[in-house]
């Protein structure tokens, strides 16, 4: 039983969610503790369609609905890429299926959506973990170490991250990110997940205190956001930066300023190569880069890691790891917050806890 | 004549300013086309103290005041590297005096007092120039060939800056920099004043239309800022944002996205090598490094420039070149703004002109 691995089922491979489909479908199959069960789109010719050419090993079911995925008895893990707006009814009737759920980001549209997905989620005693690739690559672990080190770094003092990337017209008039009835976060949920995210790894999950969205967003004709910052401070002084944005250049940097030292990465969401990242790490004892060397590439660390906690309520009788609940409520919260502060006019916004 | 060097006096050597006079000093005792051939102080021990400390060449005169520097018939130009309360009186003197002027940073307490100081080298004919060593720095024009190409690069979208570095107990209690009777701007005339410089040169010199102070900025008890950060706005959609401070570890980086390129440098202030310093830009076309060599650190590269400007109005009856005039009071224009943001409570300062 002790190698058995967990079987997967993929909802959602229609056009809008294809690239993130296959890209999972690949990891779910190659990853040494997981395996591919099942495929469901809302239309039964897709799923053929992307299961011939994604290289959905021919043992798995095709599916021609999400219901069949979540009522198929083999399947006992999802991975959901579906369009933003549906994550909350699907995500709460797989919870309801009990199967785990691995939800792609951005996991819901506010806060209140969230907190019924888990309710689901803890009153089915399933595994949630949202799709934040980087999180699980070795070097992220790495680089804890070196902010974890009070001689080397000291604490926290600012953040600064950025995530742009210059999308194209048809990407601007038609992926699901900019238009407000699938998705409606824009840049903010794409991009601004992954600079939030990584601001918050930085502070150890502290929330800001205050927040205040910085002049200049730009909004589509819809009202989803293109391009936006918002700088973020902290009770003990902290503070933080971010910028992402559909209209610069790809650029995907973080830098964190300690008392002590200074850690910088060029490349914290992709990395440059899949075998091997590195990070600069600077403090009064020199200048050196950080470098990781990976057997697997991220998104397989992801689903080992996801596969490995259910495996272990499933064969241990664990709890299921609720860390991935708290962080990622606390990426919605201060996401909201940004949203709010635009709204407002770029106002300041109350974070607090 | 053609090789006759620009005869320089100092002023100001004692203790509060030392450190940039001896690096100055060095620097114009060994750049090809000047010389140096007066130190002064208030003190005419400490003016002999330092030159004998200095490595200052016998040959130069030691004054016991600024006076007396600004009266010999011998010096042509003179470096300041006086406490910036200070700057106001001596450099008008100065330009009245007829000697070139070279002016540490920040330059003015606020443009009200820059524009004095306009005033007298215009009406003087003498040439300005702020001790912003960076900008000789021959790198600096490579990274603006990079900025200036279209299709490398496209045009600017964003640009972060940070400068920051984490000062003793000693500095925070005694340096003048945070003392309001001889300075009053803290880490933003010092740090935010290469901050602000490198987002303006980034954006060939044009003025934001509007900034705010991002909330959390630190002010020690006499009210000198300590660390603070501001965001910009410009009326084609452009944003900056940076961050200075006394609060964190050294880092000096700038961050410019482009369209269609991005550029980075984590040693902007002072490159990490005397010889040789790079930058890493990015575009569809692929990374890359820009690594340039030089023949001559960058505070003679300063030094140079500033002497074959006063040689030209000397020797070959040119006018002053302004820019550098244009530059700083820009650059003053940001920093009283920044200082206005904070003073009001973070509220947004309209720039414009």
């Amino acid at each position: 039983m002790a190698d058995t691995p967990i079987r997967f089922g993929v909802l959602g491979c229609a056009e809008v969610s294809r690239t993130l489909s296959k890209k999972l479908s690949r990891a779910i199959t190659l990853c040494p503790n997981s395996t591919l069960v099942a495929v469901g789109s809302s239309s039964l010719d897709e799923a053929k369609e992307f299961a011939a050419k994604s290289g959905v090993p021919p043992s798995a079911k095709i599916y021609g609905s999400y219901e069949a995925v979540l009522d198929d008895p083999d399947v006992e893990a999802v991975y959901v890429p579906l369009p933003p707006k549906l994550h909350l009814g699907w995500a709460v009737l797989a919870a309801k299926k009990k199967k785990h759920l691995l939800l792609e980001k951005p996991v819901a549209l506010n806060v209140a959506e969230f907190d019924q997905i888990v309710e689901a989620c803890e009153a089915n005693g399933v595994q949630f973990m949202d799709g934040t690739l980087w999180m699980h690559h070795p070097r992220t672990s790495k680089m804890k170490e070196f902010l974890s080190d009070t001689q080397r770094f000291g604490h926290v003092k600012t953040v600064h991250s950025i995530f742009s990337v210059a999308v194209n017209d048809d990407f601007l008039k038609n992926d699901i990110r900019l238009k407000p009835d699938l998705d409606g976060l824009g840049s903010l949920g794409d991009a601004g997940w992954y600079c939030i995210r990584s601001i918050l790894w930085a502070c150890d999950y502290e929330l800001p205190k205050t927040l205040v969205a910085l002049h200049g967003s730009v909004l589509n004709e819809a009202g989803v956001i293109l391009d936006c910052g918002s700088s973020l401070q902290w009770e003990d002084g902290k503070t933080a930066t971010f910028h992402c944005s559909y209209l610069s250049n790809l650029t995907t940097d973080i830098t964190i300023v300690g008392t002590k030292g200074t850690l910088q990465v060029n490349d914290f969401i992709i990395p440059y190569e899949e075998k091997s990242a590195s990070s600069s790490v600077a403090s009064k004892t020199g200048f050196m880069e950080l470098v990781v060397t990976l057997d697997l590439p991220q998104e397989i660390c992801m689903v080992r890691e996801f596969s490995r906690l259910v495996k272990s309520i499933k064969e241990c009788g664990s709890e299921p790891e609720s860390k991935w609940l708290s962080i990622r409520r606390k990426t919605q919260l201060v996401m909201d917050a940004v949203k709010a502060s635009i709204a407002k006019g770029f106002k300041p916004i109350q974070l607090g806890v």
